[in-house]
């Protein structure tokens, strides 16, 4: 039916469901009419930089007005910034697993509530790279954890619940295509490291506040290398987990921090 | 000595430290003239909380001016906000792990290179409580997982580990007796449950992507209760094993969400 998937069936029976973190409800906003034709939806971490992909959208597509005044849909809450461009929401998730969890948790309600078909969910975050080009951009076939592993691991009430980190393998093949069209894009697919902190996590000697030794670290790299790893990141295997667990169509792709 | 532990003989090392996430640096900044008179630093998740509070001190404290108008000495990057009144700096930290994460290893390098002396780390964040009085503030002794451990497992590069969260107890201790001189401000010390999600982590029947048994629920919620847990958020293990790897002073107050 092209419907977000959400397999908890305590949801259509309650009377009232708050988005809490993106300050909107089922109660208090026509969900359906505010976000029904939503066809896209792009994540990053920075709440700023989604307001300007917001603003590049509405250029793109052509949009009434110059599209500089674009609103944040979530100015009640600080957790997040939403906005849209015709049928392309864009909205921040701040930086870390924990943090995009609950910021997926809410929008893919919001997609259920709201009825929306057909939507198609790609992350455009930043990412550390692996032994490529620089400035590279890595459109991830699957994310692994920090043991190179396919999976996210989530506690739920103190069981460990395992998921698959697979995505849209279509989805990437097409981004690729478009990517060829753009000169001077150096694009390709691989597997995205997903970590639970940016300094110890990813092994920056210059930034920990603990040591380790060099050789170790590029031991380790050299193994990540060797397992498909291409790009360092923070978000990826909950991404794929919960777009999979939905059926949503989804990707994750890591830009370079320029 | 009272100056702040950091155990990574690169740092000093280094020609520059960037702290990317706090648009502050080394070089950039004079970060001894900008923060060595620090003596306390106080996080929470949200930036207009951590604006409002550093309003507030700089009201207690009887500083000139209203501090309506207090600056964000973070306003070149949207990851975090930081401000300070007087000798108390105020520095939102997002949610969940990985974001406090960052933010307090760029704060203790901070710390570190301001030479700042003798600082207390208070997080103020919210929290949920857990077979308390409604509208009571936990006191952190010790912070644990999922699985109601005291202790906190980082991955770095492929090894797990391990580190305690135990807080300090005479800080708590201290804290308790403030909150007496207050009325009708009710606070208990106790352990504090640590997740990595908000819906699912926590067990919120009404709002996960995911089903889950009432019975099951209550069950595990019963058992936590049980190991002396009080409340319950998404970063106390990370800021006490943080604060107790670097010497400093720390602890956690959980604050209910009104």
């Amino acid at each position: 039916s092209g419907l977000v998937l959400v397999k908890n069936p305590h949801l259509d029976l309650m009377e009232e469901d708050v988005l809490y973190h993106l300050d909107l409800g089922t109660k208090t906003h026509n969900l359906p009419a505010m976000f029904g034709d939503i066809k896209f939806v792009c994540v990053g971490g920075s709440p700023n930089r989604m307001r300007a992909f917001a603003q590049f959208m509405h250029r793109e597509l052509g949009l009434a007005g110059d599209g500089q005044d674009v609103a944040d849909i979530c100015a009640g809450s600080d957790r997040y910034a939403m906005y849209r461009a015709g049928p392309v929401l864009s909205i921040s998730h701040g930086m870390g697993i924990p943090s995009i969890s609950i910021m997926l948790h809410e929008l893919i309600k919001l997609l259920h509530h709201a009825k929306c078909r057909d939507v198609t969910i790609i992350r455009i975050g930043t990412s550390g790279g692996l032994g490529i080009e620089a400035g590279s951009v890595v459109i991830t076939d699957t994310a692994v954890d920090s043991s190179f592993r396919p999976r996210f691991e989530q506690v739920v009430l103190g069981d460990v619940v395992v998921r698959s980190t697979e995505l849209d393998k279509d989805l990437a093949e097409e981004l690729l295509a478009c990517s060829r069209e753009i000169p001077d894009f150096p694009t390709l697919i691989g597997h995205t490291m997903c970590t639970y902190d940016f300094y110890e996590g990813q092994g920056r000697l210059d930034g920990a506040l603990c040591s380790f030794s060099t050789e170790k670290k590029l031991e380790y790299l050299r193994r990540a290398y060797a397992a498909g790893v291409r790009n360092i990141e923070m978000e990826s295997t909950a991404f794929a987990a919960l777009c999979g667990l939905c059926g949503l169509k989804g990707e994750s792709c890591g830009f370079p921090l320029l």
